[in-house]
């Protein structure tokens, strides 16, 4: 992995992303860093530094066109090219990703799912046809498949990682609260929202 | 709101408490910012600024103990009170949220689902029962809940956000990848899986 550029700035690309993306949408051609910051709530040296370890994006007093900006960080986060993701866990949450169009349409498919319920294994959602798990090795071998999503119950989510690294995946996003051993080689994101809820709350008085 | 120490700081006590939630239940007493770091991928001096904005939580070379800084953090961001939430949108997502055990065990408890869709209202998930949106307004207000998580179409994300903002919601947690406009005694968080694979593909080269 490339670790000269701090992993932070890495992490906040994709948020400047969807900033850009609503800009874009709005027809909005320019913007600044301290627009950027106003939506994200940032601050507008913190984007400027973040941006300056991939480039020139802007000019001083002119701002960033919005389009080649949006185009740039595509790049850079190789979110411009189509990625092939296998999930594993077909319950409820595993539904809903196989059902969210948005994923699909920014360049990550669902091109495999598995579960190890019988019953669930042979049915369809969405364009995926659920397999069973021991066919996840091959699957993601044949495939050449990096990325993978697991949406499977806590007390599965540390096997089936390691079935996942055993097969070749070098991305892990989980859906999990468990935290996951992986070699250096792999990256491990969690997502969950108890995590934001918990943030937001900080700001809650108790009544 | 509370503006006086960094909200970056407060966003990161949830990853913290996670840490230290699979810590302690790994049976483990005592940890240090340095194990902290190596877990969350974070620097250790990051870890000890942070929990420096909230108190002294460590002794100079002895550590943390673990189950006194999990029970301090939750105490800090008001995770040791049972939430309610409000949900809108019983769809794919809804549905898997409503299936969340996870939430509610952590002290966020879905009270609340709505719907526009005829065919969900009336129907039972989870333990909730689907009503009516019209219903969404009366009920917040009733309850007194400040929190909603949106899980609607990305068309509708704006017009709920306002709903829920205008029956008095003061924290919002947006799956739709559309930003909202709220107002300053208002928070909104987002999360969308997109973000967290865009992250990871940056590490992944093109083959």
């Amino acid at each position: 992995m490339t670790r000269d550029i701090p992993d932070i700035a890495v992490s906040r690309l994709p948020l400047y992303l969807r900033a850009l993306g609503h800009l874009e949408s709005n027809g909005q051609q320019i913007t600044s860093s301290k627009e950027l910051a106003a939506i994200l709530g940032s601050s507008a040296a913190q984007i400027r530094k973040d941006l300056s370890h991939f480039g020139e994006f802007g000019k001083q007093g002119t701002g960033y066109h919005v389009a080649h900006l949006n185009r740039q960080l595509r790049r850079i986060l190789h979110a411009d090219l189509v990625w092939d993701v296998v999930l594993v866990g077909a319950g409820h949450l595993g539904n809903a990703l196989l059902h969210n169009q948005g994923m699909a349409r920014r360049g990550y498919r669902i091109v495999a799912a598995f579960d190890h319920d019988p019953e669930k294994v042979g049915t369809r959602i969405g364009n995926v046809i659920i397999q069973n798990n021991q066919r996840m090795r091959d699957e993601i071998q044949q495939r050449g498949i990096r990325l993978a999503i697991i949406a499977v119950p806590p007390p599965s989510a540390r096997r089936v990682a390691h079935q996942l690294v055993e097969a070749g995946v070098k991305a892990i996003l989980n859906y999990s609260p468990i935290a996951l051993s992986v070699p250096d080689d792999v990256m491990v994101q969690y997502t969950d929202p108890v995590t934001h809820l918990q943030h937001m709350t900080y700001y809650l008085q108790d009544r």
